[in-house]
């Protein structure tokens, strides 16, 4: 994958790829469900865009405040007093809580910082953690893989989804590849 | 409030609208949480999109199977025989089991076909009930209030947005009138 393609975030581009994403999920009997936060529901809208979806998406938490985070993905408060709750652990945590609480064969969680405010010095707007659980592989994409032109909160948001739709079709077209 | 404002569906008015509860929100210091299923998202992506949106946003539950609605809000398999999933009854319910999970102080549950798949004569496409418990005050508003010009899947969901968050708003404004 290159990861130039998502400097654009060309609106177009992200309606093909989640319909392919939706249409490999269906062709391969699997279910998805996402954990979202700073995306805020953005990516559970995008799935539910395309028709048929209903087959295969399983359940969207946007889990905005940490207590909802504790609450239903059992992101602990230590865990987000120790690395915060943007960063690489809470974003597998929170990852491994969706994967329990709706058994879905994919399962993506997004925390970032979509600005304007929220930002600091060692966590800057833009910065975002994708987590991901394709079919029992359990992996975080670090903010340092994507670069944006910009940093308007619709910006990072919209990206966001694309990087994490980008990388499962990626993986579930490498599956169907491997199974044919 | 006129109904025939929510048969146009103009995103610009959409945006104005979900700014306003938002920032209404914040001026009486409330929380919102949404547990959606034909929208898929799309309320609590629309009101994350506002600037400031954490302040407010508690909690967007999208439990699209019949599974999850159970799971997470507690609508009973009982209940969906009964009534079937699309209903008053389950709006209700599951803006019940919204507030019992979430404690947000207004709760917006979404439940409707927003085909093209899906309907039936008794429940056709277009078909959507949406709870509501603000501040305590429950009520479902039933599909025969709003009328569409036309039932394509995109029309039937944003329009089931502008008409709830519509409701909140003109419910808020009144609140915050009398407080004055």
């Amino acid at each position: 994958m290159q990861n130039s393609q998502y400097s654009e975030c060309f609106p177009g581009n992200l309606d093909k790829v989640v319909t392919s994403v939706v249409k490999l999920l269906e062709r391969r009997g699997l279910t998805v469900a996402t954990a979202e936060s700073c995306t805020g529901g953005l990516l559970s809208e995008l799935i539910t865009s395309v028709t048929g979806a209903s087959a295969v998406f399983e359940l969207g938490l946007c889990t905005y405040s940490e207590k909802m985070k504790s609450r239903f993905l059992g992101v602990s408060e230590e865990e987000i007093a120790q690395y915060g709750v943007v960063s690489r652990e809470v974003a597998l945590s929170m990852v491994r809580g969706l994967k329990q609480c709706s058994d879905a064969d994919v399962c993506i969680s997004v925390t970032g910082i979509a600005g304007p405010g929220g930002g600091t010095a060692e966590t800057p707007v833009g910065t975002v953690y994708i987590g991901f659980d394709i079919c029992g592989k359990q992996f975080v994409m670090l903010p340092e893989l994507w670069k944006l032109p910009d940093k308007s909160r619709d910006r990072i948001r919209f990206a966001a989804a694309e990087f994490a739709f980008g990388i499962v079709e990626e993986m579930l077209m490498e599956a169907v590849q491997t199974n044919e």
